[in-house]
């Protein structure tokens, strides 16, 4: 099958390749009143755009996304969502006229090349057809309505770690992650990095990277146990993006390692008296496929980006042994440019399941 | 929300308490003509039954299934399934009738317990109540028909890791999984495993583990990107599981910290001149979200058990600082009786899949 | 597919053939903190009841409701809805165990014999398998739950005609619906059809039934255009009940035989300055898909019963040509049961839409 | 709740709104492999086009077609759907720059003004903002597309009745559809209609409509009971048109004055010596929501234009009495535009089944 909708309530669907004219989501089930325009929308796909720093894909795209239907201008003059479908849509303007022959005829290693000829029996080879990252922007584009939907939460996410370099805790800085072309909260590791990744490009090589994504704001109560929990959903949502291996929720596999009373968050009254606190958060603020009121936060791993210019053994279409070059432009660090894209569907996740809970427990 | 229906065209839905009467699951969507019946089901059912050592719970319970529909016997006297839905029903039966003003009035840290509260407004403490890790049973007993729908795949899971101590792969034989308690293939760790798993259980403490999970035999195709990649299905059925925090697929997280070279399969002609065939498994047998064709590996984190004999401090319900102890009977480390489980999850996404795919591709 | 869960939000998922050892239904998503019992479902139940009357089958089943999780008794001793799923069981007790082997060999024309064969490759032909109207009790029992989902609203069904006879609108009596055995509000009609049930019971023969049901206290408002209009959804909610062939919602075909002016509903103030009045109702209290705040009204056409002792040419399932006669128990008139099932059909759409309404309009 | 998404398996989501500035379909789950451009799609949407006559709205649209994603032309040069979503968009032309006070303003009795207020507060009222038959563009795009899954099927509807005044069947002409604005197969009606939809546009006034639509060639097996039965979805697909108010299949109300031996389909052994064949249809082709294999006939009421001329009594926004005339261009008889999307509901909802039936029985 292809099922390229996400979401129970909240729901997006999103299309295009490419290389095609052009891609887009539709965002259906939004609450209808919330102010929104393309400059609600446009900084999130500033911050994903290709070809700002020699750190990423040299594809220039305006990315300049357009809303199509589903808000109305009041008298106020104000333009808000209706309640109705939005749609987004996003032109490709800067596909490559060039020679895919390599491509179409032989199986990139680590690319879906040769998964989609086995499901489907052809494929649109250029520039990874549906399975390119570039349709991330689709979903860069509805999480910035979802944000609107959750404006209590605040969502951030960065770069913890690039070809297996961790940030250090102790010089965690917020303001910083906006500062170097690495999503990067440590000034110094982002230092490191630019010399990995320069190193690396010029190898033309890749390194796979982990990006760590924290909400803050969320009330508990969200998920919907015991198969729509909040964990399993945002597993579903962060495992669907490109180059994606793997998914933690708070400590993850760490937790793995612990004893019972190094893992437990105690809890004790809070200052109103009511809302009870947590003396740690091991468990990334969700128990039970629910929402405790603590920050949501998750670990997302990123393998290294499969296009590399090192040459590897590989078939082609018709069953030969070959070896293949992934020329073209391409992220040397994938995972860099997934920052906006685990936010994207953070929020997404979060406004979907904000908005189940009302609908059952109101 | 409350939402007990996991799958997209093979689907089940699960209902019941730790302490109420019965649980059980429907089956929706099952192929007719297969061969089914109680014995088919069962064999799962007792591998995931508590109480069969001193290394897990020991609550006693039989788990016998009972078939109530969706099958009937032709004229060869062997019952098959007819296409209709499948519902699964276990008693319970030592339900113990112990004092529950403790749970009733305070949180266990790591439990449920509060989550419900706050989503629900009140909840039933009776051993957990629908949060308890009794629910997957029922998911085992759903796995048990999944596995009759693709014959030609096997899947095989163990634990490789308890408390931070991982098997050694040279010592891996899959024929050992069964000759100890833990499911673990590694003769000298179980033998390690069993003094750790004692030392905690007499602590009144609790261990984590992972678990790996292998199906082979799954052929090349199925998945529904970009939204049901087989991938993010996985995570979202193995991350539902009560106590994981953490999904790998493949390499996981070793992945991002690999070279692009280090992390290629690399791929050459197969001997029958048509199938490819890979040179290493980094992917864990999907790339794009759709199945390769080499065996589909993933590995999974289970935190500590919550329920300790040691106290942790917490809140009661309205708001007074406290202490708890979970008394009862509990896994000193509830990712052991996860192994049925996590092959059981996997089971129901792969016949989901292999259904989805026939649907859309013939 | 089989595919045996209806709704978006209220969701339930029914199980179970005519002669199995029970049929049931899960009820997801129930708002918790819903007093809830046995005896809150069984009345609906009761209605629905076999062998009441001569006028419906005579077949005996004392159709007692369990519930079996879902539920729980708080320290007032009140059981209420815990937001968990709701499973609900009706023990099949009155299978007579007949031969089976006309039915087995030949198909019944207006049955889902040959369609279940020709779909399944075989089917269970005792009592009808899975296609038996036996399975709208388990939709009547969920139907008693959504109910209380929606306390506002009242939702009354009655039989509008018998055999092409209609009530006479003059002669309307609410009352009168549970005064005879036909759920008929017109005392004259019943009498009517008191004598036309007989005489076709007597011929071996069978009648058709018009369904008319009405819902009061919808709010405007609920309905979710495009695609789950209330209307759409009423609609597959009613045409999916066992012999019904036609929905309208207002005037339906009538409506067709208009012109504008005169199935407009003109709107004036409402007395409380704010909420609009209708001065008629020809909609059926559903515009664009949304309700309007009137009646919610829709007629429901049932074909008369398939199984009748008069002889009709069909053929074997080896392709020879036969006759048969459907012996055994059946109702002459199977639209005068289908009243507490087209209630809880309107009970489970409208409680659904309730709380869709509310997940994203708050 | 915005719900803007039809299907189980080949599903399409439509955004747009009447005078926005496109509207479009997203079809998701197309097998790959179909020969697949906008002149596939065209033809349909010419046939549903305004302004072709004087008994249609005299809003001009070009409705063109434009495929935006889910196509590639391979080295034969044939475009083919490649098994990705299938972005089709329909830009808008002529949305007239009018005044729209009165609308805006004031409540139309019969339109989805007042609901679409009480739902979501506020609305585009331009034209009719979502709730405007314009989107049905939409779904005769993703029409056009489904037929192409069901070469084997063929669809035709046409208009059985106007204001009452219905088909003579001994006139029944097929070729006739297509000679006359009216998809009439009856000559003689088709005058009589001129006569009559002239005079009405004359009055201000509209007429209501019946539309049959027949599909050929669809096997048996199709339908997924109990919750998805073919006549269900079927149901939902057409009550979900715009100014639909009933369904019938096959006989439908009808059946309801029959006795049994009347409405019985009696069959007899095949041609063939193995498909049976059945004596007549009141079934419609349907049998406990399967497909019998007969053709699939179901039936269709439109209500009269709800825009009409004649001055109805309404209310203002702000609860003030009024009366409201519909000045604008609207079809004097809605029903006529229907046929297109009659049929190509029946097109998606039986491509769909197909794909369903084939995921659970091969």
């Amino acid at each position: 099958m292809s099922f390229n909708t996400f979401g129970r309530v909240l729901r997006f669907t999103t299309w295009g390749e490419s290389h095609g004219p052009a891609l887009g989501a539709v965002v259906d089930g939004c609450p209808p009143g919330i102010a929104l325009s393309e400059s609600d929308i446009q900084p999130y796909l500033d911050a994903r755009k290709p070809g700002t720093s020699r750190f990423t894909t040299q594809r220039r795209e305006a990315d300049e996304v357009r809303i199509l239907s589903g808000v109305f201008a009041g008298n106020d003059g104000i333009q808000r969502t209706t309640g109705t479908p939005i749609s987004l849509m996003i032109e490709n303007t800067d596909q490559r006229s060039k020679d895919y022959s390599d491509v179409a005829q032989s199986y990139r290693p680590g690319h879906a090349d040769y998964a989609y000829d086995a499901k489907y029996g052809f494929r649109d080879y250029r520039g990874g057809g549906r399975s390119s990252a570039r349709e991330t922007a689709a979903r860069v584009a509805a999480g910035a309505v979802a944000r609107l939907i959750v404006p209590g939460v605040a969502i951030r996410g960065w770069v913890s770690a690039i070809g297996g370099d961790e940030i250090d805790a102790a010089n965690f800085d917020a303001n910083e992650i906006g500062n170097n072309p690495f999503f990067c909260p440590d000034a110094h590791a982002a230092k490191r990095w630019e010399a990995m990744v320069d190193a690396a490009r010029k190898d033309g090589s890749s390194l796979g990277a982990v990006v760590t994504c924290e909400a803050t704001g969320v009330p508990a109560g969200w998920g919907a146990p015991l198969y729509a929990k909040l964990d399993a959903d945002l597993a579903a949502g962060m495992m669907g993006i490109n180059a994606v291996k793997g998914v933690e929720i708070g400590d993850g596999f760490a937790a793995a390692t612990l004893r019972g009373e190094q893992n437990a968050d105690p809890m004790r009254p809070g200052a109103d008296g009511s809302t009870p606190q947590f003396e740690a958060n091991h468990a990334g603020g969700i128990a039970g496929g629910i929402s405790t009121g603590q920050p949501v936060r998750l670990r997302v791993a990123f393998k290294p980006t499969s296009s590399i210019l090192i040459p590897v053994p590989t078939v082609t279409r018709d069953g030969h042994a070959s070896e293949i070059v992934t020329k073209g432009r391409h992220d040397p660090c994938v995972g860099i440019r997934g920052v906006p894209v685990v936010e994207a569907m953070m929020a997404l996740v979060l406004a979907d399941h904000s908005m189940l809970h009302r609908a059952q427990c109101g």
